[in-house]
């Protein structure tokens, strides 16, 4: 945009915010995903939100003094009356984070709401615990319980994609560089190239391990008593998360590993999405999106079928790696806690593994019903192929159908592998 | 993080996870800012969300409707029923967020409801326009009013760290390089800097001019019909907002702008608190944040008194300058509209607005109050100078003092230049 | 890349990395841009080198003499000796990146080298300066050069814009949004939403302050003596630089306005270079760049005419908005220089200057010679009206070519304000 | 800064940019790390120069010939002639760069110049590959010998602080959290959290797989006859390189799980580095950098030690993450070869490759020599304890000692583990 009006006053805004401020109506509501369709009332947003943030601090409350209880620290009954007190309903969590402000962080408010809660038994709530234990663990425990949700849609999009691979095995059609017709390939390799790339973010994102945090006020667990360091796998085994070497607090491996798996899902959906993009555009026609009623309509043309599955899938993909960036910074953390790098984390990540999930249930979407017309491909391939005869080039697809055959031999190998070794865990 | 257990399984999540999704209470609740307690409950909050965007949405339809009755292209009568029809509280902002997956944004919805709501005038609702008109011209209109909420936070924090120079003009103080101490500087010109640093972010952001969008369904304004030119002044009356030269679907220097300015807040204030933080370490203990009942406590230590607002304003400034970058990198929109580049705007320009906002506010109330120890200076200083005096280099902090002058002179000016704008455009 | 071979051992890289380190020819030599084609041998190549830097910093030093020779702090015969020393031609420009690492910076060297060559002058070298003083100041005669090449390419493009926006004014074609046809547009009109966005980046590229800096040890000027004030507009007018209210040793506005602008540059010309391929894409065959012999070859495919310029451009504008984060966040800088933050810019600041000036180069050849094909713009536009027909839709362009005029219009003014600007500062 | 001068003209740049591109004396020289200190003259400076990548392009093209003659498909004297041909001194890297703009990337010239090289066995050089197959296998051999070359420092890195770690496993010092004082610690568990976090970055770099790149013109291999996928791992073998499942042209994980690690090594060092700027500040001086004749010195100040390694560190590390996330992008990589994604990758990837290696070999001299004062942390830590007595709260560093031993046998069994692989590998 351009300055129309050089003379114009940019300091004054609108009239119409002389009324900003005037209540919850004018935008102090809470958020409901309305800016980012990609994850707006998927599975992911389901597991992520303010609410699910609460319960999983409440939790990490909870399983630290069931640990201590079974370590003999915390009496019985007061882990008992703790569990008791820690019903998520019984808080209020945007009265929290208006509170947070004060402390910095959710944490302080919600142990004096729960202590006030918990009766008896408040001395014994957050016993030895500082705000990073509770949040840090709780940020684990949503991250997979956002992972148990994605992982199940990437290995639909796998599916699919095995699928999409196999069937086309030997599917002609032009292989495209910097964005010219090159020489031919199949849509079977096309599509054997995306299971790869998903295979491998897939296996990233399931490799990472998620860690409770337990090292109490500067990590030397100093407040966790004499048998602090039996404490560990307790409190691990309470959560079901990892147990780490040593509290965390400024050593970030679990949020950078996290962060760089969760790019990698974007990633590899945002590449098979902005194929699908190019390939379903008017002059190309080679996939179209899954049909759906009122799905990649327009607000004025009546006659388009917008990729917008794709669409969000990249928008996804081109945030991502940004907010990635934040977590993998945070590594530079001073001290035993940093004063913003940590309190810089916590949005970020929940962020990417808003994106990563979303796009991951429209990657399913996409994948699973993709259309793909063969006929078309064709009719573009004989133009190109037109053009290499002329060039007395090669116009084969080579070993495309065999390289097809070898990515899907180790994708299913891969497959089993990793079924056989959660069942060894299970 | 390192592995305790490199058998783990990782592929497994905690048990926790098996009853995820279990309803609204495990987590798919809306945010708060439970996250971001930076800009949780401040003023830029209230203007920002998705209520806000609801609101504005809808404003936009109505002020296109009105801008098009003044033009004679719609019924006054119409344009009255629309603005009637379109009060937010008839629409369920959470419905919106989830049906604008079907069209990748949430105008496509908006747009059916509002029809539905408006009777006989339901033809003219969103008459000729594309669902980025409105999005677009939403986005300037929250962004104006986020900016409203702003600009008097960043004065009050001139007005505070201009008077804080003015009294510490010759306060002396070591100056520090590579976090060593180097020779001696004034608290005042330590103000000052901050103050020149803030004045250049206000500046910046209140020079960013916001325009409406009004190109149609692929920025030709073809669907405003023969006097769409005339449309566009009318159009920007109606919001207050600016006119642009051409329809910017693809052509985003306002987004660009803007989000470099706010990088500028974030980075300017975030300046001040990282220094705040550094002065206001025990070893140093220049400075202290203002106390309040409640503020900077610890969940585990009785004895801290934590930097805590220096520490929000810091979380802010790590964040911006990444989530710029994705709006920076949105200049490069493919033909009329992107798929994907233009969906990734959104949320990173709202964060935006609310970190500059929360960090606007904080800093306000961190300079408001801002303790100052000239003695605990004095005595640093002096274990300075005598390392000095023992190298036989200089002792003084030379024209310390006027180079503060010289920077309240410039602050006075122009805040007189600006203010006399100001009113000449009111 | 999946594993295909599970069992491969990742610690040992290639037998050849045995032989790495062997000397020059094994890697240690210098770099001349051979993996930033986009830039090497450009224009802004010739003044961002290391040599071009080397430079800048003498040039700092010698009017720095000459302007406290000027006040009379200096003697006359001492400036001039430091200037003769200065030649950049005496100075090894590898050994003092080696020698760098001592202090942290070029600079340190830099003045042990010019000392030992100013002979009876050594003690009036780097009088009352600090390594940032020089460095600051360097990097802004770098910056006020490549700006300088900078600047007319741009003219360039925006002049080649121009013509193409007037001369296709009226050219029909499919205006597309989401990468569907949607509805008519003209040529002239995409091509002056190209001419803004570059005519928006280059006004704000031109408007970016580029000052001296001088702030000695901690920014107090306090080295340069009593006149240390004075000192400020005589050496602002011997480097040509502009004179800056405070020093900026850790308020960074000249650097953040400056990477900001350059990041403007090359997403205007990356939106322009993305469409150009999109619209060069085998299928659609709307435009070419510019033949050449050699030009858009491929190692394999002769019949291959790839957009290589586009290509280029787009390198560019996804690299520039990262490094310009790095700038952005640079703000955030501790005390009176920061540990870090203050060398982490000085690379990226060169590569934003040389994406920015390459990709105007490489955008001033692509917009000259650009090939339109209206013939084809025609056929493909026909199908598109064909569906619209169809569905009973608008098939007008409409005021495409009106807004065409008040873009050109809009352009010529705000060129010719710029040129009686410029006169008028001459 | 902020604008002195309102009335000057920004358009006109400083009169020495008159003489602009004068020559090679004003800047077309090459790059030598002037201004990355970091790594500027480092190990992995020595093969990471533009002759490194020219000697790896040119191994790929004669690895990829051998391979061939040992499939029978070129004649073995055709193979030998080009391994002949390809001594790097022939080559011109300078005029390579340059003439790279004519097809994008350097290897068209380089193979045209190979061609000339070869004589009779011209034909057969570059024999059905891309550029792509020579680039990529070339920036895996780059950073293949890169990471032979930063191993061993982190390797270093680890060793010195195992010895800190338990040298000083029971030194009483504070912890500080949000830059306070906050409870006892020791100095042992905070070299043990750096180790740890050294080690996870350690880890992650060991286990990047590096495959060669063998697709051909799409990534069919179809160029490549009959015998193509037999070709595979003969290349691989070759060079030293891994074998892919696919041609990765377009699925870039080897890009992305490297930078993803490579970040991880700047920001474990990048850890450590702020640790010791913080406790090496002049008001705390717990540790010092190892001293050496002539570092840490400044330009003006005498008395003044400055922590220059642990600052050069941080340099790197607050450039990588933002580097890494325009490799993490490039995972959206259209089609058979992005126009202009894959271009994108080439600077950034060397850049991380040297901000990790410069880092690493910093960091091995930093903790090698780091000073450590416990007479000085007593003396923080005292001031720490009488105000928690002063509260009532614990005193004790509790399980600290305890926990580094946990981490030390944590190391010890993974180096052990890692030897051991390394073993049965070799």
């Amino acid at each position: 945009m351009s300055d129309a009006r050089s003379d114009a006053g940019s300091d004054s805004g609108p009239d119409a915010a002389s009324d900003a401020g005037s209540g919850a109506e004018s935008g102090a509501g809470p958020d409901h995903g309305l800016l980012t369709p990609v994850w707006a009332g998927t599975d992911v947003a389901a597991v992520t939100g303010d609410g699910a943030w609460l319960r999983a601090m409440l939790e990490a409350e909870v399983c630290l003094a069931r640990a201590q209880a079974r370590l003999g620290v915390v009496p019985e009954r007061a882990a008992a009356a703790i569990a008791e007190a820690a019903r998520p309903e019984r808080f209020d969590v945007a009265g929290l984070a208006r509170r947070a402000r004060d402390a910095g962080n959710p944490v302080v408010p919600l142990v004096e709401d729960l202590r006030a809660a918990a009766g008896d038994a408040r001395r014994w709530v957050h016993h030895g615990a500082t705000s990073q234990d509770v949040l840090d663990t709780a940020a684990m425990l949503v991250s997979a319980r956002a992972r148990a949700v994605i992982l199940p849609h990437l290995d639909r999009v796998l599916a699919a994609l095995a699928r999409l691979a196999a069937e086309h095995r030997g599917t002609p059609m032009a292989g495209r560089t910097l964005m010219q017709r090159a020489v031919p390939t199949t849509f079977g390799l096309k599509a054997a190239g995306w299971l790869l790339g998903c295979r491998d973010a897939r296996d990233r994102l399931a490799a990472v391990r998620l860690p409770v945090q337990l090292g109490g006020a500067a990590g030397t667990m100093a407040g966790y008593g004499e048998r602090a360091l039996e404490l560990l796998p307790l409190f691990a085994a309470e959560t079901g998360l990892a147990e780490p070497v040593l509290p965390w607090h400024t050593s970030r491996t679990p949020v950078t590993d996290l962060a760089a798996a969760l790019a990698a899902v974007t990633g590899a959906l945002g590449k098979l999405a902005v194929d699908v993009i190019l390939l379903a555009q008017s002059e190309v026609g080679e996939v179209a999106e899954p049909a759906a009623p009122g799905r990649g309509g327009s607000s004025t043309m009546a006659h388009k079928r917008n990729p917008v599955l794709a669409t969000m899938i990249r928008s996804a993909a081109l945030q991502a790696p940004a907010l990635t960036q934040i977590l993998l910074a945070s590594r530079v953390a001073e001290h035993e806690r940093p004063a913003g790098g940590w309190h810089a984390e916590w949005q970020p990540l929940r962020e990417c593994l808003r994106l990563a999930g979303g796009a991951a249930e429209t990657g399913a979407e996409l994948t699973g019903g993709l259309e793909v017309f063969p006929g078309r491909m064709r009719q573009n391939l004989d133009e190109l192929l037109a053009v290499l005869r002329e060039h007395g080039e090669d116009t084969g697809a080579g070993p495309a159908p065999a390289l097809v055959d070898r990515a899907l031999e180790f994708h299913t190998r891969e497959s089993r592998s990793r079924e056989h070794h959660a069942r060894e865990d299970g």
